[in-house]
């Protein structure tokens, strides 16, 4: 960061044209980048902490740390599968994950909406605990507070961590090469069909539940069988669609990916028609890529099959020199299209 | 942390009495305290982290850090002296220098109410450049969600930070002593009244400005100097009274107050006997207490003198085992009261 002194730092986001927030800025696609990195980033990053997705590395004192921070605002508050204090504990372990970290200590803050019933905050700490306890992390140090009645929804919680690094992969989109193979650890789309479901009061033929689960032990058992990790990625707002094509983009590289291999379980497929909603773009909360080279792919798929029974762990796609920043996927009945990551909103809106 | 297995934890929290979460929940008095470790800590806190006011020490692989969160809700965003932003920064700054750790990295995470002006956010964005700066971090990673109009309030920020400890003290309410004194960084009252008179519309002779302001640098130097700092407090939601009632509970020791040594500007002494506040009891971002041995005093009080030229850096009391968990406070007029924590919501409402 340069020191700020008397300078007056030009603002890169479009203030004119987009004078107000809207609820795309927060919906993971195309408007939520630029807000990020056109008004954010040029102030914040610093060039000598190595730049994650969803994170950052430290170095302190010699201990080589991640860090991570995220809001969670969804609505409802419970849903099939989980809770808001399930997906604040999960998400934030999943994000130091995808670092290549090992998550060790989260931080909670909570703003309460005056007249939230204490009793729904028991159940969603009681969820944080176990899902703390599940994914070997400790809840040290938090906040609350309180705003009027009408200036805030229920509850809103914001989760730090930390991790720690003990490799010396580079994990990220600038370690992908022409001929690595996408492994996908399950089918998509669980977790975004099941909030919306119970926000909007849909039913199924089965309840859907939400795929939210800790993917901090499958990661570091990659990492302790040698897998040669080049870039792991989280498949949240936006999907798989959207983690894709910013990877791609990010890499200046090719993503094709064989749409008949990933898997998307039947009720959600259906809710998805029914809806018309694309499962590449819908939410997911314990699912990940990982890109490594095609010599891996038989192991890591094993470990994924091993940590993740019955999800349907596959070779999804590969990495190629084709066309530079370009995701395409091949249909069931082999057509090839582009991927690109939605422009605004997510569908359904989850967060 | 337990391992929450099948157990089913007992609440502690009174839920039936307290089915609602009201603002006093949030206020900093006796019912955020009750809220925090009657619901929260038992369920989240762990014996062998060094638990701290407001941070935890962590030992990762070697380095002694300090982690902490906060979020802001600050209303209006933007008063005389700072904004949200800058409070963001200063205020988990602060709590690391409380530690008694030198801040290093933030995190920041954005939840934005649909319709919030970019520009604002602009300027917010602005001033928590210009408060890393200044505090010397930097903010490193970060999220953005955006919620409904309506579901919000403009912005709120959460921050956390991480901070090295490089010394040997055990710094906490645990480490005081009868005998040692307490020493008060400047004159109290300001931030609260300043942000309540934005906010109300009210105008006194001269515009009061917060004292916001990063406290990192001055304690620095109070470890550099080798000064033995058994305790360290910032003064925030619920003033100076509110933390010394926390310290004194802690340590099961008395504090005795000289009221005429504590510094109180004369527009704040004016602006609280006209609205019948007590300055004792008026938030702060930008002043703490130090207890130390009666040895250290003046070298403590020389040093903050220079750290906060002009701000009346004074011994204001002293730590004695007269009584258990105890704060009085002598007035000007010599009768000796007894100080308590505020039961509920802060007067003025600030955060």
């Amino acid at each position: 960061m340069k020191p700020p002194g008397d300078e007056s730092p030009v603002c890169r986001f479009p203030l004119t044209e987009h004078p107000h927030i809207s609820m795309a800025h927060g919906g993971g696609g195309r408007l939520m980048h630029q807000l990020v990195h056109d008004m954010f980033a040029p102030l914040f990053e610093n060039p000598d902490s190595e730049s994650h997705h969803d994170g950052a590395l430290l170095n302190i004192t010699g201990a080589q740390l991640a860090f991570t921070t995220d809001s969670y605002v969804v609505d409802p508050l419970f849903f099939p599968g989980g809770d808001i204090g399930t997906l604040a504990v999960y998400g934030t372990v999943n994000d130091l994950a995808m670092c290549g970290a090992k998550p060790l200590y989260l931080c909670a803050s909570f703003i309460l909406e005056e007249g939230f019933p204490t009793e729904s905050l028991w159940r969603i700490a009681l969820s944080m605990r176990q899902a703390a306890f599940r994914s070997g992390v400790r809840i040290v140090t938090g906040d609350t507070k309180v705003v009027d009645h009408g200036r805030g929804h229920g509850v809103f919680i914001t989760t730090a961590g930390v991790g720690a690094v003990n490799h010396n992969l580079r994990i990220g989109p600038g370690s992908i090469r022409a001929g690595d193979v996408v492994i996908l650890s399950g089918d998509v789309g669980r977790h975004g069909i099941a909030v919306m479901a119970q926000r909007e009061g849909l039913s199924f033929e089965t309840t859907i539940e939400s795929d939210c689960a800790p993917l901090s032990a499958a990661v570091m058992q990659l990492i302790e069988a040698g897998i040669e990790i080049h870039c792991l990625r989280d498949l949240t707002r936006g999907g798989m669609a959207t983690a894709l094509v910013e990877i791609a983009e990010s890499s200046d590289l090719h993503i094709g990916i064989d749409e008949s291999k990933v898997p998307v379980c039947e009720d959600v497929r259906g809710a998805c028609e029914l809806l018309g909603l694309d499962p590449m773009y819908v939410a997911n909360e314990g699912r990940f890529v990982v890109i490594i080279p095609v010599s891996d792919a038989d192991r890591t798929a094993a470990i994924l099959g091993t940590c993740f029974p019955g999800l349907g762990s596959t070779i999804v796609g590969e990495v190629t020199d084709r066309e530079a920043g370009v995701v395409t996927m091949r249909s069931i009945i082999g057509i090839e299209r582009m991927v690109d990551m939605h422009s605004g909103e997510q569908l359904p809106r989850i967060c």
